[in-house]
């Protein structure tokens, strides 16, 4: 099967032009229609997701990517219920984001606009297709969407479930596109069409971000591996180290704002390390650490300096003592992956070097890393996580999805002064 | 000479660690110290010139080239003025963009913060080597700058006095580097380097922009070329639109903000056509028109279809009829570049459905699109006018060097609900 990514580009890019014309009202409507047109497509759903079930049983997927491809009525009515929340969000599209006038009289407003047009480009879980086109389209966005192969008949069953119950609703030809094959040559060509995709989102393990990131003309907006640290501090709290510590690494372990790497000031690690090591213990926490943690936690094993680099994604933690808050952060801002970093301190003064210091998307003073994270921050949805600094950094949620338009009003302003006739 | 990128790269992120730190009083300090340097440089930077010039006459460089590439006393007292005014600028780097608590009690802060570390890759005028390495510095990021061949001893000798007066005062070290050789290859190699460059800027003609584009795995901020728009609506104010006409095209035809097209409404074509066309000619400009026009504008050249995609940046002008204002957005989205589009009426609501349909960086009612400049906007300063949708989209300046990091304070809150140890 030829796909035409081309034709499809084209006509994204005409869609977006209709996207950004609609209304707010316009667009909730339409959301909220795609939400009922997902439940009632739930026999639909069910069934082409049972294909691809048997197709990854056959395969030989693990248990937990088979639990990840699974649809079952309570995932399809929860993707049903987040379309509906995310037509109650406000649009931030037209908003004024500031304005003012110049000596001249012209008055100048930078408008929030949509993006355009975005590449999303994911992996396994097929709830990624109807979550990522209902943020990009309430923003005014067109999407094209390339899942993965084993996902492929559930994407194409939730696609065009959202396009049709979208289109009787008044959304446009092309606002939602998934690319129908799962081959890699469409990642390439995806990622060189810069002329009709403004913005590719990668979702996946390190292989695809790599390849769209080699590949990519256009922006690329990732996030790469969470490699996020919790440093206690001489003046720390003992029981609020030990409960940020447990809750950083345990309370979702396999996920990017997890921390991998414990820090502990020299001054506190006798005090506070036994305490700390004996709740992760408890939790089924797997400890790895420096010669110095060694000397007080005798019963661990030796980290090398691979685990200062390591993203477990498991109950598995590397434990470091410093001298001070400066090794502290420059042992962050070397191995970390800039994503979400904290200090448990009662020291105001260490608390705000250490935010000011560490060069991090998030950094915490006395809270867990597992709060960065969009819903957290009350964003109400999140398309992800950025370890980026450009444009988004940190959760990213509608208002990054969308870029700025300068509108310049005027009353015949010219940039050559204006010489009246009678005397040029 | 072997030129170590990945350490010039590696010594670039050290210091932008440094830079990060720096008061705005400290900088600006620095840059008053900088701005002498170029002053006291004087000498040594009119001998290097010399060199570069003479090497451009022996390769046949044009005039407008040799001139671009000139230093005299008075662009070099500019140079070192326009550090000064740098330095009187507002800092953007530590201003809280929004900060918010959240029912946990938790409170986050957005705060600007340096993007890190820029390469800035730019052809011919040695002017740009200052103006971008100090204005990356104001926002605390650490610069490498690459220039093109025809200026490497003015480039050189510049950066050395930026360097040497700054480290005087303070600059850390490697804040400003240039890349001593102006091979093919180090274009490749910078644009690679995403370890050690959060951002690239390329600065020039298409090829050093498509070289930079289809190579960099960093974020590329960049302005490809300006096809500007005029539309006479049909009801255009006549002394305006010639007014407007003749501002946008010929105030300083050779740059991106100048018109190259001129759209005219069909029921005011007969009208305004003429005097648009005779204020334009008198101001030595060839027109090119659509067969419509040309049956107003009897003596002129025809327009083909390369004519509305491309950017003439001299005296010729492309004009043509359309039926109304759909299918002026409609031309304009579809062969414009995005960059800078004017409509003149005196139609408030064709002026607000312009505004909002037409997809450029900047769009104007009844103004000179002359006026898409960061000088104009008010910010003081510009490195650049950015065609791209992400981070930067139009006049690029101190602002748009920035990143922002999310502070997030609390007092233990974790993301599991915290059980009373009796109650567990």
């Amino acid at each position: 099967m030829t796909i035409d990514l081309e034709t499809m580009g084209r006509q994204a890019r005409a869609a977006a032009h209709r996207l950004a014309q609609l209304t707010t009202a316009e667009k909730d409507a339409i959301l909220r229609a795609m939400a009922a047109g997902i439940r009632a497509a739930t026999p639909a759903l069910l069934a082409a997701n049972a294909k691809d079930m048997a197709a990854g049983e056959e395969k030989g997927l693990t248990a937990a990517m088979l639990d990840r491809l699974r649809l079952d009525e309570k995932r399809i009515e929860a993707m049903a219920a987040g379309i509906d929340e995310v037509a109650l969000l406000p649009d931030p599209v037209g908003q004024v984001m500031e304005s003012w006038s110049r000596p001249n009289g012209i008055r100048i407003e930078q408008v929030r606009v949509p993006i355009g047009t975005i590449g999303i480009i994911y992996e396994s879980r097929p709830n990624v297709t109807a979550d990522a086109a209902v943020l990009c389209f309430k923003t005014g966005n067109a999407t094209i969407l390339r899942g993965g192969s084993e996902a492929i008949h559930s994407n194409l069953a939730i696609a065009e479930a959202l396009q049709t119950a979208g289109a009787a609703a008044g959304l446009p030809d092309h606002a939602i596109q998934l690319v129908p094959s799962t081959d890699r040559e469409s990642v390439g060509a995806l990622a060189r069409m810069d002329k009709w995709l403004d913005l590719i989102i990668p979702r996946g393990g390190k292989g695809l971000i790599e390849a769209v990131v080699s590949q990519a003309r256009m922006p690329v907006i990732k996030h790469y591996d969470g490699i996020c640290h919790l440093f206690v501090d001489a003046a720390a709290d003992p029981d609020m180290a030990v409960a940020l510590a447990v809750d950083s690494k345990t309370q979702k372990p396999g996920v990017c704002n997890a921390v991998e790497t414990l820090l502990v000031h020299q001054a506190a690690a006798a005090k506070l390390l036994p305490p700390i090591a004996a709740a992760l213990r408890a939790k089924g926490v797997e400890i790895r650490g420096c010669e110095a943690t060694r000397t007080i936690l005798t019963d661990t094993k030796p980290a090398t300096d691979d685990d200062w680099r390591t993203e477990y994604l498991d109950l598995i933690l590397s434990v470091k003592q410093v001298a001070n808050l400066t090794e502290a952060v420059a042992h962050i801002n070397e191995y970390g992956s800039h994503h979400s970093d904290a200090i448990v301190t009662a020291d105001e003064a260490a608390a705000e070097r250490f935010l000011r210091e560490v060069d991090s998307a998030c950094v915490f003073h006395n809270a867990s890393t597992r709060f960065n994270d969009g819903g957290e921050f009350g964003f109400g949805a999140e398309i992800g996580i950025s370890t980026d600094k450009l444009h988004a950094r940190g959760p990213m949620a509608l208002r990054e999805l969308t870029s700025y338009q300068y509108r310049i009003r005027g009353t015949g302003q010219t940039k050559a002064p204006v010489v009246p006739e009678n005397k040029a």
